[in-house]
């Protein structure tokens, strides 16, 4: 029995890159992207790729291993790079198109990037990072992706800058029959994400080949998608590779409704006009989706998951009410798609919708692909009991773990520690049921008076009141409790009757201990937030700091 | 970007064995089997089977890589073996209850068993094996599987042998809260399963927890299963270990429907009481169900995937329009699971019926899994012609091949040959479109006056008769032509006007090249079949070979 080992048959580098080929094979005529009046057939989707890395290889002259960074909204080509720069050997780092020059500047030069591939609308952005590269370094090729390649604009702005290519001359010129080189072994980088933490500065992700191949069919079968759903393109793809659904789609031979920007309005035009069944949303855009006022029910079920913070029962329960079935995860850049998720229990149906909505709003159990979660107490580093009280730091182990952060190995050792487990710097807790339920970022915990204060569970209560649009709970200094719990809110613009300070903390005061209920509300025209849509918390940390220590209020414990 | 590797955390072995926690925390008061009268719940099924695994090891004296056996039909016992004894670090050897004790005895002596499960029903065959033993060996431990623990039979059976131990007093012993034994290595053999091949001797075909993972989530996400399916079992889980569903359907928290035996009435009686969703056949149950008489349609939609042998079309037109949705797909004991499927087209629901059928009997494309499929030039080792006629042999790569034949290093060479594929011993096709198609076993092609014929097409073009019922085509020698085909046919019991051989012959005459029509046909009663259902041409060929040369026919070339 001992001889017999794994051998090239059997362990061949898995991969999702080759989900391509297979959608070609079998939906081959099938429409595998719309976007505006374009529209691609799965066949013409997979010549186009391997035109692309061909030209990449042979024309570029691009190397196996070296990075290609891709600035772009939600585009086809957007699409095609997930696919086309691994073909070509290459890793694909994506970077948000909402950074401005300095971060981008500093992420191309960390990435040591050859080739950097622009949306039209960052052009500048993107020749401002160049100049601010340190005079030793040569800044990356630059290649313009156009909406419409006969622009004049985009044209003189080619000719001014002496561009050689653009997208799609460049693809033009590669070979549909090119055989994309395939990893060598499973463990080979595929992508490097940056994460946009909201306070430390960006670190580069490394995900393998077999990271992402495990990451996409374990989300394929946790969201139960069928064959050749129709999915729309909200979340960004260079958010995390748009939770690894650039390759799931193609596993499943879906049609990809791409778009460059969106409100609330034009989703809706957008669910009904292509019927779509499946899309993904951060927090921000379910917010936005349950707040458009007028909309009546969708005439489909539209399976929608969220990620990145609990969504708040208010926003749960509106949307499910239009015909939303809304599923909520867990995941990181770490993780490379989502890897906890909150499964649904029949029985739960039966219960009344607050309470549906507060079991939704729990991160939940692991996906298949993970092989454990826990929560440690961060003194003696064991299991916290599983009461949903204790709280301790979030860690997994599983296939879909990153590698490591490039050129930093002190970082990846504190993440990636000698005990086996992947440390996420999130803080919970673990139900009696076995569900996780994510109470806040390490840093996020309020502590007043000795007792710890999870921020998110401030907000959840806050989300109820019918004024508030968002809210964001920090730590305000307190010479007597240490810190006290400081709420930054902004309210629904539809609102004549501006609730008060004293309102709020009223409406607070009768829903959780009286520790937790804010000392100071603060109400702000809207809340900064990160490329991602994420409050930026550091910022109102700072706010709250500035204001020194709260002013005594009556109640005192 | 070369200094990240593999770490604990994103390395941690992978196994399809955890799936049963997880159905535990989700599905815990969820229905997990149903058998008869007995009913467990997900919650009950993982302590069981942690009880099991438990007393194996504390009890038994069970160490890591030991072999348990087990003979036993689809009993809920059977179903908690295939997560018990990996769960002890053992390894699962499933045999079929329907092979002779020389078999058996043969298959424990060459897996050095250290235990077996017993079916009640299979005891004194089981017995008899062990009589068979070589002196120089001592047979393994035996223990009774009971459908009802106080029956008298069985309790002298125990008593007579001197029997410890029966399944539920084994387990009632355990400890539900065991901290079962994981895998060392994602490489570790998880189980032994002996091929049931129609000619050779028997190999013993090694899977690894990795192989088995990768083959349970990709035949989840090729299948489309949705979250808690009703599935019935009457594929074999001795058979491929039930092509990996009793792990899959642990991972969708289904409910499982247990039977020891079945006919079509009872499988239609099985489907309306328990509102079946899925099902997996073998070609002689599709035939069985689709021959029926007085069935009416299906109250729901029942998912059906059949493998092991293209499915008949008049036996596809037939069971489609009961409502069943027939999925068909090709796997081999050395695969784990199906591994080739024949994707189905939206397009091709516009076609004719029997154009349709024909498509679907095709075996497809390769899953998400596999890295590569290919056909190969016998002589040149190169790609056939994508031409839908150009015969090779079937070659694989991808994560759930197996690791080896046990204890057979020449086998293993050269089926895992050292350009890193797999080689099934199959013949087949690759059409324009990218789709596989079988044609035979390597030894069941016909060549006849220097043509290939396949004898899987001409009893294709059989079954079409309305007075056939089951049909195979062998090679009969000839001294002038070198074989010519040769069919075996049994005959549909209602008919009274039974065909003559004069009849079929001109019935093939009309439908296929003059030279693949057989010269010669037999009636039977029924054919010879091995223990999972497939004909036995090995027995059929050896009656042609004693008919001798062919009369000669009027009809030659």
């Amino acid at each position: 029995m001992d001889l017999l080992k794994q051998s090239a048959a059997n362990s061949s580098p898995i991969t999702p890159v080759g989900f391509l080929e297979r959608a070609a094979t079998v939906y081959g005529d099938c429409t595998s992207i719309i976007y505006n009046e374009t529209t691609y057939t799965w066949n013409q989707t997979n010549r186009r790729c391997l035109q692309l890395a061909s030209a990449l290889k042979s024309i570029i002259g691009i190397q196996r291993g070296d990075v290609i960074s891709v600035l772009s909204p939600n585009l086809p080509a957007m699409y095609e790079l997930h696919f086309a720069v691994p073909m070509s050997g290459a890793i694909l780092n994506t970077i948000s198109t909402r950074l401005d020059a300095r971060t981008i500047s500093a992420l191309l030069c960390h990435s040591e990037s050859k080739l950097v591939f622009v949306d039209f609308h960052s052009r500048f952005t993107v020749l401002e990072a160049f100049s601010l590269f340190p005079p030793e370094i040569q800044p990356p090729m630059l290649i313009l992706i156009n909406d419409d390649e006969d622009d004049v604009e985009s044209s003189l702005f080619t000719f001014e800058f002496n561009l050689e290519f653009t997208y799609e001359r460049l693809l033009i010129r590669g070979d549909p029959d090119f055989h994309w080189e395939r990893p060598h072994s499973e463990w080979d980088p595929i992508v490097l994400n940056y994460t946009s933490g909201t306070t430390s500065s960006p670190k580069g992700a490394v995900h393998s080949h077999r990271g992402l191949f495990m990451a996409t069919l374990d989300s394929l079968v946790d969201w139960s998608v069928p064959k050749q759903p129709v999915y729309l393109w909200t979340l960004a793809m260079f958010h995390s590779n748009g939770w690894c659904f650039p390759w799931g789609m193609a596993a499943v031979g879906a049609t990809n409704i791409c778009v460059r920007k969106f409100d609330a309005a034009s989703v809706y035009n957008l669910l009904r006009q292509h019927k779509v069944t499946h899309m993904c949303a951060a927090p921000v855009v379910l917010n936005m989706l349950a707040n458009e006022p007028g909309i009546g029910p969708l005439p489909n079920r539209v399976h929608i998951l969220t990620a990145g913070a609990p969504p708040p029962a208010p926003v749960l329960l509106r949307t499910e009410s239009l015909g939303f079935l809304v599923s909520h995860g867990y995941g990181l850049t770490e993780t490379a798609s989502i890897v906890v998720s909150c499964a649904w229990k029949p029985e739960w149906n039966k219960l009344p919708e607050t309470q549906r909505a507060r079991f939704k709003a729990r991160q939940g159990v692991k996906t298949l692909g993970m092989t454990e979660i826990d929560v440690l107490d961060p003194e003696s580093g064991v299991s916290v009991k599983r009461d949903g009280l204790s709280l301790g730091e979030i860690v997994l182990r599983g296939g879909s773990i990153l590698l490591g952060y490039l050129k930093d190995p002190i970082g990846t050792r504190k993440c990636l520690k000698e005990d086996g487990w992947f440390y996420t710097g999130d803080v919970g807790v673990m139900h009696p049921d076995g569900y996780l339920e994510i109470k806040d970022r390490s840093k996020d915990v309020i502590i007043s008076g000795g007792e710890n204060i999870s921020s998110v569970e401030v907000e959840s209560i806050l989300y109820w009141h019918p004024a508030i649009h968002e809210a964001a709970v920090v730590a305000r200094p307190d010479e007597y409790w240490g810190e006290t719990p400081c709420a930054f809110v902004s309210l629904k613009p539809e609102n004549i009757q501006k609730p008060s300070q004293k309102d709020i903390i009223e409406f607070c005061s009768v829903k959780m201990p009286r520790y937790m209920v804010p000392k100071t509300v603060v109400f702000e025209e809207s809340l900064p937030k990160t490329p991602t849509g994420k409050i930026q918390k550091f910022m109102l940390r700072e706010k709250a700091k500035a204001m020194g220590t709260a002013a005594r209020l009556a109640s005192r414990i």
